[in-house]
């Protein structure tokens, strides 16, 4: 068994379930679906002891205490904190250059629910030793619909324990995205990486040398404080900001996936967080959290309170979302444009 | 031209448009359409020195006082107050006691909604002469769709500025309300009567001697305070509560109405209000009140709040009305069903 060093990413800027989450309090940090929150589930995944080293965390200043105190118990974990927010690109190079060369990076994302943490790891495993033989392994999900909003990956060539990559396609219109889900050739790329750290920092400096450099001059220049490393400000800001597909994955020649069918959801939305809590519901789809909601000839509600009665009449296929003092009412359908509401963005 | 003695009802249990309307401040005591309260606009179209006499108002004592204020500059308005609630019949007969036999009363609900106080009053005159001639009248509005909440009157020969009444038919059933709309003879029941305060009573004599009696007792044994008159309890509470409809206008032979084309809504739930409001609104027909409302790909939207944001997705032919600590959203058709919610009548 490969031993992995599970890397988990806390960005994001909290407005794709707003009103619940909030810049102070982003997606990573609220119990949605399952025990405790997004964070703490991601962190049980990789526990030590089942092929895991002790994970490191990369996030920004703003949440390093409360991930602190998660991470207190697990000896050697440690915390990468960003000096500002440049995408994922270099936040993963941040925690490469500060694990040795021959560790196997396990890259995760703390906001998408799992459902099945066990098959998660075999796909973890699957994909370390394709990283020990150079590939970036990236998890394809199967498609259960022509979702417009992810990235996908067509499968090539079949290696050990999954395939060779053939394209990246990013966010594809309707029309691509059917003909997609029909093929049974495509996965969703789902946000959760493997590779050698040594070898990813080899792909960036080819494909985004001054990223490469830049990163290297925020480790040489940082400081470590206990738990927390704390990368030089200058070089860091000095990087233009881009997503590990776009910097790396979309321009090696050594991509492949393994398949992860692990009951993935990225939560992406209210509509998803409704689907993903889709066994609570009754016998017509509605769904209450939080405190009274009172449905009378409703069916696909989900009604979420932090305190104020819901009431409703005859609404079919919508949330209805009372947090802090901010009441949002959408349909499932109209959910993906929530981040962009006054209130959503102007948080 | 006829005196007028206009008596407005304000009764009530504030169930319709919850949770804006609540029992300690019922729909004529709320802003919600045009200038003032329900209640003010209901004292302003019958004013005195338009034909009218100083108002009567009848009401319970939960809001004695704010009627008081608002009666306190016009000379010989009075206030009967309910000493318990029993209906409109008991309540009109009140009024009809403590007023001379030969006035010509109005009875006018102060929760409706009058877009055309001019056409109301020539209507009131109308009927006042049919009053005269001891018909016992009712406002007819001439129905715009068919609505299974109201009762109807089918009109019969016709009367100087009116029709006698061929029959009354309580809340029909949607093929029958569809049949009565497309017939031309119907008319929905106003709820706003016209009667000789003497005539009334032998009507109510005749056919509902018991509550004629005991309202006789409560007037009898009742005490005038200052623009206050208290009828006496006993006697009153032991009256069995009827409508004014049941009690009298369908049993006598002396039916007549008025038809009554003046913007009447009885503003019956929040689909009404809407309706009523609808001139406001924008192009998608989406209308706001009191607060920030952010609406995206929403149409026939009513959103109203005393304070925290609304925003909204998608939504369509949907109410939103967020008041006092409590979140309803209902659909138009199911305005209806909100007087039924627990958090409507259980307040």
């Amino acid at each position: 068994m490969t031993t992995i060093h599970p890397v988990i990413l806390c960005g994001g800027s909290g407005t794709r379930l707003w009103p619940l989450s909030r810049k102070a309090r982003p997606k990573p940090f609220l119990p949605l679906v399952g025990e405790g929150t997004l964070f703490e589930q991601a962190l049980r995944r990789v526990a030590p002891g089942e092929g895991f080293a002790a994970p490191m965390v990369v996030a920004g200043a703003a949440h390093a205490g409360l991930i602190l105190d998660q991470l207190g118990e697990m000896p050697g974990a440690r915390l990468v904190v960003e000096p500002c927010a440049r995408n994922t690109a270099p936040a993963i190079a941040l925690a490469a250059a500060l694990l040795p060369p021959d560790a196997v990076m396990l890259v995760c994302p703390s906001d998408h629910h799992i459902a099945d943490p066990q098959a998660f790891r075999a796909a973890a495993q699957a994909a370390a030793e394709l990283a020990l033989q150079d590939y970036l392994v990236s998890f394809g999900i199967a498609p259960d619909r022509p979702e417009t909003g992810y990235g996908y990956i067509e499968r090539g060539a079949p290696l050990a324990g999954g395939f060779a990559i053939a394209r990246f396609v990013e966010k594809p219109d309707l029309a691509r995205a059917q003909e997609y889900l029909a093929s049974g050739r495509f996965s969703w790329n789902g946000g959760i990486f493997a590779f050698r750290a040594g070898h990813l920092l080899e792909e960036l400096t080819a494909h985004r040398p001054d990223m490469a450099r830049l990163v290297r001059e925020a480790v040489a220049g940082g400081e470590a404080q206990g738990a927390r490393f704390l990368p030089a400000h200058e070089p860091f800001a000095a990087i233009a900001g881009d997503s590990i597909d776009y910097a790396v994955m979309e321009n090696t020649a050594r991509a492949a996936m393994v398949p992860a069918n692990m009951g993935w959801s990225d939560i992406g939305n209210w509509a998803a967080l409704a689907d993903a809590l889709a066994d609570g519901a009754d016998a017509a789809g509605n769904l209450a959290r939080g405190g009274q909601v009172d449905l009378d000839g409703c069916r696909g509600v989900f009604a979420l309170t932090d305190g104020p009665r819901i009431s409703a009449v005859g609404l079919e296929d919508v949330c209805v979302i009372v947090s802090g003092g901010e009441v949002l009412v959408t349909t499932r359908a109209g959910a993906q444009r929530v981040g962009k509401l006054p209130g959503a963005s102007g948080q």
